[in-house]
């Protein structure tokens, strides 16, 4: 059996929505709590523009910090999101283990992300993914909007399958598909990794999803039915805008993990300490956080039936 | 491809644990809302002694009013939950359509529901189901406790495959496996689920989830890969205990209803309905329900794009 691989995203992915700040000391004291837990990579932050997203402006400090001797005790592997070749310079420049890159299948969500076609922003990526592969760096390229997108709907499997295959041709075979908009849902998720494997088995096809509709949870399943071993999630579900209607955070992690650990994989992971991370997130942003495992706590050997229970 | 059937039970599985007891008057509008929707089967309440279910001590009233001319315009199928032989007495004095009654799989909780084994409950449960056939009346037999128990914890795949047999040899061919605890896992369902058709294909078997543990849709993602084509859920996610931490909601409807429309499933249920309904009972109680679609809406055609998706 193929062990799954965890990334947890929420220190970037997860806060990026959230209008209060986190201080770079509660951000480091959570990364380094992940640290602990035994998932296999934490993404730190993302490379963009200070005064575009403020909440990632302590990025480089963050990376300095944990790629600091001691700073990273047990060797996870800490991954960072860059948009272009400044922030890929930054990336290099603290020490990033793996670097997060991806182009959208939308047309239009590429030209508002990016201002580049689909095509010029796919070169793009590529070129940037080889000039990390010879800086000694892994790379993690990705699909984004690859179940739909929020300002075109439905996107035709052909476009994401035909990005891939241009990764692949590129000799990149470290890929993710992330469900920008939340669009996603377990036959669409069986069908377009069947077709990705098909076009290589032996790749690493990581699956990054959003609660929005509450399928997160679903879509891993299929997607592990069909092959994907590599989940992207972000600690207590963070990654909704408390603001906004329209957006649902990332897949839970602990109630990845939980249903994880139910299914036989990874028992080496320390879920008591995502939950007790869960809860510290909750409390700092004072609000119920969407995770579920959180809440209820792990499933106890014995005892604790839900009153009312006994009526069915 | 055989047609999904959704059988809403937040009137009754969804408000049993709630204190605050919704006056018949709104309870009376909440189910004249589902009525509309299309949904198959609504369970009105269950036939429980008023004075230990204070919520469910109107169920009588309601049968009689749905099953008076002019109630049920579309013919609805109106569903009780009986747990004795007075409840069904009183089910089959008011109306019901179809009854529902169940077993629990495991020994700790039956006796603590019915003071009887496991063996005695599901004599007496076919006893039951018998004289309800007998007057006419369609029966849904349940295991409850399917997927473990709050008290023993897992429970032996055998011992629900025995209740099961047990019910097929009696000639009851409408069941339901109930996750009372919410301990439920896909890969468990989908075991569990392939052991039950392969007593007999073409019985009909529904599932009846809770989210404890996040879980409730990849769990009915499960079911339907099975053969499951019934599914159980309520409106808003109702059906969690707000005062404790371990009580999970059931599956919820409108979120089912929409996974279940995007895999080309029943297109014919008013999805927007059921999100209006869903913000009323969430208005009522004055609390952020469970249920995902609600709070997000169905899926725009255009527009709408999450905000900072742009970063991934």
């Amino acid at each position: 059996m193929r062990e799954m691989v965890v990334h947890e995203v929420g220190m970037r992915d997860g806060l990026q929505m959230e209008e209060r700040v986190v201080p770079t000391e509660q951000k480091t004291a959570w990364i380094e709590a992940v640290l602990r837990t035994g998932v296999d990579i934490v993404q730190v932050g993302s490379f963009v523009h200070p005064g575009r997203v403020p909440q990632m402006a302590d990025t480089d400090r963050l990376f300095h910090h944990f790629t600091s001797p001691g700073g990273n005790p047990d060797g996870v592997l800490l991954s960072g999101l860059v948009l272009n070749e400044k922030g890929l310079e930054r990336g290099l420049a603290c020490g990033v283990d793996m670097f997060c890159m991806g182009v959208s299948a939308s047309e239009t969500h590429s030209l508002k992300n990016t201002r580049m076609s689909v095509a010029d922003a796919t070169r793009r990526i590529i070129a940037m993914a080889r000039d990390a592969e010879k800086a000694g760096k892994r790379v993690q390229v990705s699909v984004q909007s690859a179940f739909g997108c929020g300002y075109e709907g439905p996107v035709p499997q052909e476009r994401v399958l035909a990005i891939v295959k241009s990764f692949l041709d590129a000799g990149l075979r470290n890929l993710s598909l992330a469900d920008t908009a939340g669009h996603a849902t377990p036959e669409r998720v069986e069908d377009l990794y069947r077709d990705v494997f098909a076009l290589d088995q032996d790749i690493e096809c990581a699956c990054h999803f959003h609660n929005t509709y509450g399928l997160a949870l679903a879509n891993c399943y299929a997607a592990l039915r069909v092959g994907v071993a590599s989940f992207e999630g972000s600690i207590a579900g963070l990654g909704g805008c408390p603001f906004t209607a329209v957006a649902g955070g990332n897949t839970c992690t602990e109630d990845l993990v939980h249903a994880l650990q139910r299914g036989g994989h990874r028992a080496d992971i320390d879920l008591p300490a995502l939950i007790d991370l869960a809860r510290d997130v909750a409390r700092f942003f004072g609000r119920e956080m969407p995770g579920a495992v959180y809440r209820a706590g792990a499933i106890p050997e014995r005892g604790l039936m839900p009153p009312g229970a006994r009526e069915e």
